[in-house]
Protein backbone atom coordinates (compact mmCIF):
# COMPACT_ATOMS: atom_id res chain seq x y z
CA UNK A 1 0.00 0.00 0.00
CA UNK A 2 1.42 3.47 -1.12
CA UNK A 3 -1.47 5.44 -1.55
CA UNK A 4 -4.38 6.89 0.89
CA UNK A 5 -6.62 5.08 -1.87
CA UNK A 6 -5.19 1.81 -1.68
CA UNK A 7 -5.23 2.58 2.45
CA UNK A 8 -8.76 3.47 2.38
CA UNK A 9 -9.77 -0.02 0.63
CA UNK A 10 -7.52 -2.00 3.58
CA UNK A 11 -9.63 -0.48 6.04
CA UNK A 12 -13.04 -0.76 3.99
CA UNK A 13 -12.07 -4.12 4.28
CA UNK A 14 -10.98 -3.97 8.06
CA UNK A 15 -14.25 -2.55 9.45
CA UNK A 16 -16.23 -4.84 7.30
CA UNK A 17 -14.84 -8.21 8.82
CA UNK A 18 -15.22 -6.28 11.87
CA UNK A 19 -18.69 -5.34 12.00
CA UNK A 20 -19.21 -9.28 10.53
CA UNK A 21 -17.33 -10.43 13.44
CA UNK A 22 -19.57 -7.70 15.90
CA UNK A 23 -23.13 -9.05 14.33
CA UNK A 24 -21.74 -12.97 15.39
CA UNK A 25 -20.39 -11.70 19.07
CA UNK A 26 -23.63 -9.57 20.06
CA UNK A 27 -26.23 -12.48 20.70
CA UNK A 28 -23.91 -14.61 23.01
CA UNK A 29 -23.51 -10.30 24.67
CA UNK A 30 -27.45 -10.38 25.10
CA UNK A 31 -27.64 -13.55 26.43
CA UNK A 32 -25.32 -13.04 28.51
CA UNK A 33 -26.46 -9.74 30.26
CA UNK A 34 -28.50 -9.91 32.83
CA UNK A 35 -29.27 -5.87 32.82
CA UNK A 36 -32.65 -5.55 31.39
CA UNK A 37 -31.75 -2.13 29.15
CA UNK A 38 -28.48 -3.82 28.40
CA UNK A 39 -29.73 -6.24 27.27
CA UNK A 40 -32.00 -4.36 24.88
CA UNK A 41 -29.53 -1.48 24.03
CA UNK A 42 -27.16 -4.68 22.59
CA UNK A 43 -30.69 -6.01 20.82
CA UNK A 44 -30.87 -3.00 19.00
CA UNK A 45 -27.32 -2.41 18.20
CA UNK A 46 -27.55 -5.73 16.36
CA UNK A 47 -29.93 -4.63 14.43
CA UNK A 48 -27.89 -1.29 13.62
CA UNK A 49 -24.88 -3.70 13.05
CA UNK A 50 -26.96 -5.73 10.19
CA UNK A 51 -27.95 -2.31 8.91
CA UNK A 52 -24.69 -0.86 8.73
CA UNK A 53 -23.02 -4.16 7.07
CA UNK A 54 -25.57 -3.40 3.93
CA UNK A 55 -24.49 0.44 3.79
CA UNK A 56 -20.82 -0.89 3.36
CA UNK A 57 -21.97 -3.15 0.66
CA UNK A 58 -23.21 0.25 -0.63
CA UNK A 59 -19.85 2.07 0.33
CA UNK A 60 -17.61 -0.84 -1.70
CA UNK A 61 -20.50 -0.49 -5.00
CA UNK A 62 -19.67 3.78 -5.02
CA UNK A 63 -15.69 3.39 -5.30
CA UNK A 64 -16.15 0.35 -7.67
CA UNK A 65 -15.14 -2.16 -5.46
CA UNK A 66 -16.62 -5.60 -4.79
CA UNK A 67 -17.88 -6.37 -0.94
CA UNK A 68 -14.90 -7.94 1.21
CA UNK A 69 -13.07 -8.91 4.48
CA UNK A 70 -9.59 -8.33 5.87
CA UNK A 71 -8.68 -10.09 9.12
CA UNK A 72 -8.96 -7.20 11.71
CA UNK A 73 -6.33 -8.21 14.58
CA UNK A 74 -7.67 -5.20 16.35
CA UNK A 75 -11.42 -6.31 16.44
CA UNK A 76 -10.58 -10.07 17.09
CA UNK A 77 -8.53 -8.58 20.63
CA UNK A 78 -11.37 -6.48 21.50
CA UNK A 79 -14.11 -9.40 20.92
CA UNK A 80 -11.43 -11.85 22.75
CA UNK A 81 -11.63 -9.49 25.89
CA UNK A 82 -15.59 -9.60 26.34
CA UNK A 83 -15.26 -13.59 25.71
CA UNK A 84 -12.70 -13.63 28.72
CA UNK A 85 -15.14 -11.92 30.62
CA UNK A 86 -18.04 -14.42 30.21
CA UNK A 87 -15.92 -16.76 30.96
CA UNK A 88 -13.95 -15.01 34.39
CA UNK A 89 -17.23 -12.87 35.36
CA UNK A 90 -20.56 -13.17 37.16
CA UNK A 91 -23.26 -10.68 38.36
CA UNK A 92 -22.90 -7.53 38.75
CA UNK A 93 -19.24 -7.26 37.29
CA UNK A 94 -20.43 -9.23 34.20
CA UNK A 95 -22.62 -6.60 33.27
CA UNK A 96 -20.39 -3.32 34.16
CA UNK A 97 -17.67 -5.55 32.47
CA UNK A 98 -19.46 -6.20 28.96
CA UNK A 99 -20.68 -2.63 28.83
CA UNK A 100 -17.34 -1.49 28.80
CA UNK A 101 -16.42 -4.13 26.64
CA UNK A 102 -19.86 -2.91 24.45
CA UNK A 103 -18.25 0.42 24.66
CA UNK A 104 -14.43 -0.29 23.69
CA UNK A 105 -15.81 -1.84 20.64
CA UNK A 106 -18.11 1.09 19.71
CA UNK A 107 -14.75 3.05 20.26
CA UNK A 108 -12.79 1.32 17.73
CA UNK A 109 -15.47 1.72 15.20
CA UNK A 110 -15.62 5.57 16.16
CA UNK A 111 -12.22 5.61 15.63
CA UNK A 112 -12.05 3.92 12.04
CA UNK A 113 -14.66 5.11 10.43
CA UNK A 114 -13.50 8.89 11.69
CA UNK A 115 -10.42 8.14 9.70
CA UNK A 116 -12.35 6.34 6.70
CA UNK A 117 -14.77 9.26 6.37
CA UNK A 118 -11.99 11.98 6.16
CA UNK A 119 -10.07 9.70 3.91
CA UNK A 120 -13.01 9.89 1.95
CA UNK A 121 -13.57 13.41 1.87
CA UNK A 122 -10.03 13.98 0.92
CA UNK A 123 -10.19 11.05 -2.18
CA UNK A 124 -13.44 12.96 -3.47
CA UNK A 125 -15.78 9.76 -2.89
CA UNK A 126 -18.45 11.80 -1.63
CA UNK A 127 -21.06 9.06 -1.50
CA UNK A 128 -18.71 7.20 0.28
CA UNK A 129 -18.06 10.15 2.59
CA UNK A 130 -22.03 10.39 3.23
CA UNK A 131 -22.57 7.03 4.39
CA UNK A 132 -19.65 6.56 6.46
CA UNK A 133 -21.09 9.82 8.28
CA UNK A 134 -23.82 8.34 8.70
CA UNK A 135 -22.68 4.88 10.47
CA UNK A 136 -20.28 7.05 12.65
CA UNK A 137 -22.93 9.09 14.26
CA UNK A 138 -25.11 5.95 14.70
CA UNK A 139 -21.98 4.70 16.58
CA UNK A 140 -21.31 7.83 18.49
CA UNK A 141 -25.15 7.43 19.77
CA UNK A 142 -25.16 3.89 20.48
CA UNK A 143 -22.08 4.41 22.85
CA UNK A 144 -23.62 7.54 24.45
CA UNK A 145 -26.79 5.20 25.22
CA UNK A 146 -24.30 2.86 26.54
CA UNK A 147 -22.81 5.50 28.87
CA UNK A 148 -26.00 6.49 30.45
CA UNK A 149 -26.80 2.78 30.74
CA UNK A 150 -24.02 2.52 32.62
CA UNK A 151 -24.05 5.87 34.57
CA UNK A 152 -27.77 5.57 35.36
CA UNK A 153 -28.24 1.85 35.94
CA UNK A 154 -25.61 -0.81 35.20
CA UNK A 155 -22.96 0.73 38.01
CA UNK A 156 -25.54 1.29 40.58
CA UNK A 157 -26.99 -2.53 40.74
CA UNK B 1 -14.87 -11.68 39.47
CA UNK B 2 -18.51 -10.79 40.95
CA UNK B 3 -17.92 -7.78 42.62
CA UNK B 4 -17.23 -4.52 40.66
CA UNK B 5 -14.73 -4.10 42.57
CA UNK B 6 -12.70 -6.75 41.26
CA UNK B 7 -13.49 -5.91 37.79
CA UNK B 8 -12.56 -2.27 38.81
CA UNK B 9 -8.72 -3.97 39.66
CA UNK B 10 -8.80 -6.63 36.99
CA UNK B 11 -9.12 -3.42 34.72
CA UNK B 12 -6.45 -1.27 36.30
CA UNK B 13 -4.44 -3.97 35.68
CA UNK B 14 -5.39 -4.21 31.78
CA UNK B 15 -4.75 -0.43 31.05
CA UNK B 16 -1.70 -0.82 33.03
CA UNK B 17 -0.11 -3.40 30.72
CA UNK B 18 -1.65 -1.87 28.09
CA UNK B 19 0.20 1.87 28.70
CA UNK B 20 3.33 -0.23 28.98
CA UNK B 21 2.69 -2.18 25.77
CA UNK B 22 2.28 1.28 24.37
CA UNK B 23 5.62 2.97 25.66
CA UNK B 24 7.31 -0.30 23.81
CA UNK B 25 5.64 0.13 20.52
CA UNK B 26 5.67 4.23 20.08
CA UNK B 27 9.60 4.65 19.64
CA UNK B 28 8.94 2.78 16.42
CA UNK B 29 6.03 3.84 15.51
CA UNK B 30 7.87 7.94 15.39
CA UNK B 31 11.21 6.39 13.45
CA UNK B 32 8.29 4.66 10.94
CA UNK B 33 6.82 8.15 10.41
CA UNK B 34 8.13 10.51 7.88
CA UNK B 35 5.35 13.31 8.70
CA UNK B 36 7.36 15.78 10.95
CA UNK B 37 4.29 16.83 12.90
CA UNK B 38 3.13 13.33 13.13
CA UNK B 39 6.43 11.94 14.58
CA UNK B 40 6.90 15.30 16.81
CA UNK B 41 3.22 14.16 18.64
CA UNK B 42 4.05 10.61 18.89
CA UNK B 43 7.69 11.01 20.60
CA UNK B 44 5.48 13.93 23.03
CA UNK B 45 2.72 11.16 23.39
CA UNK B 46 5.46 8.49 24.42
CA UNK B 47 6.57 11.26 27.19
CA UNK B 48 3.05 11.59 28.42
CA UNK B 49 2.35 7.56 28.30
CA UNK B 50 5.45 6.95 30.72
CA UNK B 51 3.88 9.90 33.04
CA UNK B 52 0.82 8.14 32.71
CA UNK B 53 1.99 4.67 34.30
CA UNK B 54 3.55 6.39 37.10
CA UNK B 55 -0.19 8.04 37.73
CA UNK B 56 -1.64 4.66 37.32
CA UNK B 57 1.12 3.36 39.86
CA UNK B 58 -0.29 5.95 41.88
CA UNK B 59 -3.87 4.65 41.26
CA UNK B 60 -2.82 1.32 42.31
CA UNK B 61 -1.58 2.76 45.84
CA UNK B 62 -4.47 4.80 46.46
CA UNK B 63 -6.63 1.64 46.53
CA UNK B 64 -4.35 -0.77 48.30
CA UNK B 65 -3.18 -2.79 45.72
CA UNK B 66 0.45 -3.53 44.09
CA UNK B 67 0.81 -1.91 40.32
CA UNK B 68 1.05 -5.21 38.39
CA UNK B 69 -0.04 -5.78 34.62
CA UNK B 70 -3.21 -8.53 33.20
CA UNK B 71 -2.16 -9.35 29.02
CA UNK B 72 -4.77 -7.21 27.16
CA UNK B 73 -5.94 -9.00 24.29
CA UNK B 74 -7.26 -5.48 23.05
CA UNK B 75 -3.77 -3.39 22.87
CA UNK B 76 -2.35 -6.77 21.46
CA UNK B 77 -4.98 -6.29 19.03
CA UNK B 78 -4.32 -2.99 17.97
CA UNK B 79 -0.45 -3.02 18.04
CA UNK B 80 -0.85 -6.11 15.56
CA UNK B 81 -2.53 -3.64 13.06
CA UNK B 82 0.41 -1.27 13.39
CA UNK B 83 2.61 -3.29 12.99
CA UNK B 84 1.20 -4.88 9.89
CA UNK B 85 0.82 -1.34 8.50
CA UNK B 86 4.63 -0.77 9.14
CA UNK B 87 5.42 -4.00 6.97
CA UNK B 88 2.73 -3.64 4.36
CA UNK B 89 2.23 -0.03 3.98
CA UNK B 90 4.87 2.90 2.48
CA UNK B 91 4.86 6.52 1.65
CA UNK B 92 1.31 8.56 2.55
CA UNK B 93 -0.20 5.32 3.11
CA UNK B 94 1.99 4.82 5.97
CA UNK B 95 1.50 8.10 7.61
CA UNK B 96 -1.98 8.01 7.37
CA UNK B 97 -2.43 4.51 8.13
CA UNK B 98 -0.22 4.77 11.55
CA UNK B 99 -2.35 8.18 12.48
CA UNK B 100 -5.33 6.42 12.11
CA UNK B 101 -3.82 3.52 14.31
CA UNK B 102 -2.78 5.47 16.83
CA UNK B 103 -6.36 7.04 16.83
CA UNK B 104 -7.73 3.87 17.22
CA UNK B 105 -5.65 3.02 20.76
CA UNK B 106 -6.24 6.45 22.05
CA UNK B 107 -10.17 5.58 21.41
CA UNK B 108 -9.14 2.05 23.31
CA UNK B 109 -7.65 4.24 26.25
CA UNK B 110 -10.36 6.71 26.32
CA UNK B 111 -13.04 3.59 26.58
CA UNK B 112 -11.55 1.91 29.46
CA UNK B 113 -10.36 5.11 31.46
CA UNK B 114 -13.53 6.53 31.15
CA UNK B 115 -15.19 3.13 32.75
CA UNK B 116 -12.66 3.11 34.86
CA UNK B 117 -12.97 6.79 36.48
CA UNK B 118 -17.01 6.23 37.02
CA UNK B 119 -16.19 2.64 38.15
CA UNK B 120 -13.79 4.92 40.89
CA UNK B 121 -16.60 7.16 41.15
CA UNK B 122 -19.18 4.57 42.46
CA UNK B 123 -16.74 2.70 44.74
CA UNK B 124 -15.87 5.74 46.41
CA UNK B 125 -12.45 5.93 45.19
CA UNK B 126 -12.06 9.40 45.17
CA UNK B 127 -8.72 10.20 44.83
CA UNK B 128 -8.39 7.32 41.89
CA UNK B 129 -11.17 8.93 40.15
CA UNK B 130 -9.20 12.24 39.96
CA UNK B 131 -6.08 10.95 38.98
CA UNK B 132 -7.81 8.15 36.26
CA UNK B 133 -9.84 11.83 35.00
CA UNK B 134 -6.59 13.29 34.33
CA UNK B 135 -5.49 10.61 32.59
CA UNK B 136 -8.82 10.41 30.64
CA UNK B 137 -8.45 14.63 29.72
CA UNK B 138 -5.23 14.26 28.45
CA UNK B 139 -5.75 11.17 26.12
CA UNK B 140 -9.09 13.11 24.80
CA UNK B 141 -6.19 15.55 24.37
CA UNK B 142 -3.86 13.36 22.19
CA UNK B 143 -6.49 12.26 19.95
CA UNK B 144 -8.15 15.74 19.04
CA UNK B 145 -4.24 16.70 18.32
CA UNK B 146 -4.28 13.32 16.13
CA UNK B 147 -7.26 14.39 14.38
CA UNK B 148 -5.70 18.06 13.21
CA UNK B 149 -3.03 16.79 12.46
CA UNK B 150 -4.93 13.98 10.01
CA UNK B 151 -7.12 16.92 8.56
CA UNK B 152 -4.22 20.05 8.30
CA UNK B 153 -1.31 18.08 7.29
CA UNK B 154 -0.98 14.29 6.86
CA UNK B 155 -4.26 13.53 4.72
CA UNK B 156 -3.57 16.18 2.47
CA UNK B 157 -0.33 14.85 1.51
Amino acid sequence: MKKLSDLFVHTLQDVYYAENAIAKALPKVAKATSNAELTQAVEVHLKETKDQIRVLKSVFASVGQEPSGEKCDAIEGLLKEADGLMEEASGPALDAGLLAAAQAVEHYEIARYGSLREWAKVLGHDEAHNLLTSILDQEKAANNKLTAIAVNSVNKK
